[in-house]
């Protein structure tokens, strides 16, 4: 038997995907299985020795896993998945409705409460990293402000919404940060931003043959809610150029607190992610919070947690002792 | 009674100034009395209401404080006061002598379990803030570099090498991140780089009258040590400017960890800070982690921590419903 910590993946999708990679990259972590709601035999994973098995049969594993990384969306599969999965495992889950967190964290808490399971909800980049440096800074300079910025980012329902205007073959949508919103933060000024004054939108166009190119920039421009608030920047591109220079899917950000201490004195606060591949950099997270939910399980602190429940040291594959000596 | 945390500060230099300021500057936290080797009555605290007490008598406040805040240096103070307080208090000091940590740890550990009371070490910025993105970092991304960048910022000791050599009547030297070498880890390629390919150093140099400037240039820019190995920059200005524009304490930096994902996708993550005033934002972080020894000290959660051990909603004046509302 290894030492190594035991996981399940429930979900196959990017995010699932990714999280088999991230475990594969690491030492102290072990794959058990994949669970899927389709036919396991269709599953097609290309890792070797990974096995699929179907979600009903997940209850089997219960001896043989320690933390089970749950990686279902957030609209339908985790406000089920979630409170199932925390009856009988330790779990990961990077449920992001922001607004429906407090109802979330009630429902999961109640049953890994009862169940003496450890239930880290809401891991992530956004629910996740830019979480804890928002409450980071926000108790360190009391006297300041926080800023977050999205970007440069693949936006999936804005790109759903180019690809719908009339002429349009194919397309994408770039959310991108403001520079200038960014240096009047970075400045100390504190300034007031809406959403729409912080990032504009960038899209990559392939025009059906012989559509209005300019008719198509008006509509897309002129789009309520979408586009009209934002500085949008439309550009038309080929099959081939889009296939070739935005088939990835990039994401990133910041957040920024610009603070005062003493008299006058700025003080200013970053924490910035550059992401190539936003699933992949989201499952490396939930795996890392694996850690953490199986040492915070074997301490019997049970129930749901979030990210500001725990320590750092804890997502790390490396000892307390070894932390001082050379992180520290 | 307030429901305040009540502190206690110990010593009062340009540390225990900048811990008077940040108390004040918050809603949950209470200055008791500022605890000083010299005569009280002398210590001029020019903060309305803020007492001086002699640190002989600091025992007397058991009761009165809930966590002592030491502010003095890590060369000789910490060594004997964070475990001389921490028999009698919870204590929150900024030890940053990276080589002695774990001798550090193990003396005061000790103290501090033998007398039920909990003692966070070496907080601030770094070692503090970057040693828990270096460690955050490297969990999440397996596959990847470290790289931590120190500047803008003024160095004391180089600042006291300039000032002798001959013919030098003032100056002070930054240290500055090479934004070369930044562009190259942000690139992705991790390299190797050390300590003197990663920084430059500017020196502000006010001559003495009749001085021969080349020769002050060229012991400058060939001191071994301090300056031979580096990119060294050497400007000459007069007693006003100097005090006009480098009369404050800035400092910050970078932890870049430049990662990858899957098949080859990089991930860049980066924790930067700015600081007008290094002083002032290395004590707002020793009073925001005083909330969290206070906490963890009610939980019995007992001995010497680092900032790995704790939790970020720990710092934070927000409850932790509060933090999962409108923070996560």
């Amino acid at each position: 038997m290894s030492n190594k910590i035991k996981l399940g993946v429930v979900g196959y999708g990017n995010l699932g995907q990714g999280a088999v990679k991230a475990i594969k990259a690491t030492d102290d972590l072990e794959l058990v299985a994949v669970f899927t709601r389709r036919d396991p035999e269709t599953l097609g994973i290309d890792e070797p020795g990974v096995q699929a098995v179907h979600i009903d049969e997940a209850s089997d594993y219960q001896k043989a896993i320690d933390v089970m990384l749950l990686c279902g969306g957030s609209a339908t599969d985790l406000p089920e998945q979630t409170p199932h999965f925390a009856s009988m495992f330790n779990t990961v889950d990077s449920y992001d409705t922001h607004a429906k967190i407090p109802e979330f964290y009630q429902s999961v808490n109640e049953v890994a409460a009862n169940h003496h399971t450890t239930a880290i909800i809401s891991v992530g980049w956004d629910p996740g990293l830019f979480s804890i440096n928002r409450v980071m800074a926000d108790a360190i300079l009391s006297n300041g402000e926080n800023y977050s910025f999205w970007g440069k980012g693949l936006s999936q329902g804005h790109s759903d919404a180019v690809r719908r205007v009339n002429g349009v073959k194919n397309g994408v949508q770039y959310t991108i940060p403001s520079e200038e919103a960014i240096e009047q933060v970075r400045s100390g000024v504190n300034p007031e931003l809406s959403t729409s004054e912080k990032h504009r939108r960038v899209c990559y166009i392939v025009p059906q043959e012989d559509a209005d190119k300019s008719a198509i920039e008006h509509e897309i421009k002129t789009m309520p809610n979408y586009f009209a608030d934002y500085d949008t920047e439309v550009n038309f591109i080929s099959e081939e150029e889009l296939e070739r220079d935005h088939a990835k899917a990039p994401h990133g950000g910041f957040v920024i607190r610009s603070g005062k201490t003493g008299k006058d004195n700025n003080q200013l606060y970053e924490f910035s992610l550059t992401l190539d591949s936003n699933p992949e950099f989201t499952s490396s997270v939930l795996v890392a919070y694996a850690r953490a939910a199986h040492r915070m399980s074997q301490e019997k602190q049970f129930g749901a947690k979030t990210v500001y429940d725990v320590a750092p040291g804890y997502i790390s594959p490396r000892s307390a002792e070894e932390l001082r000596k050379d992180y520290l």
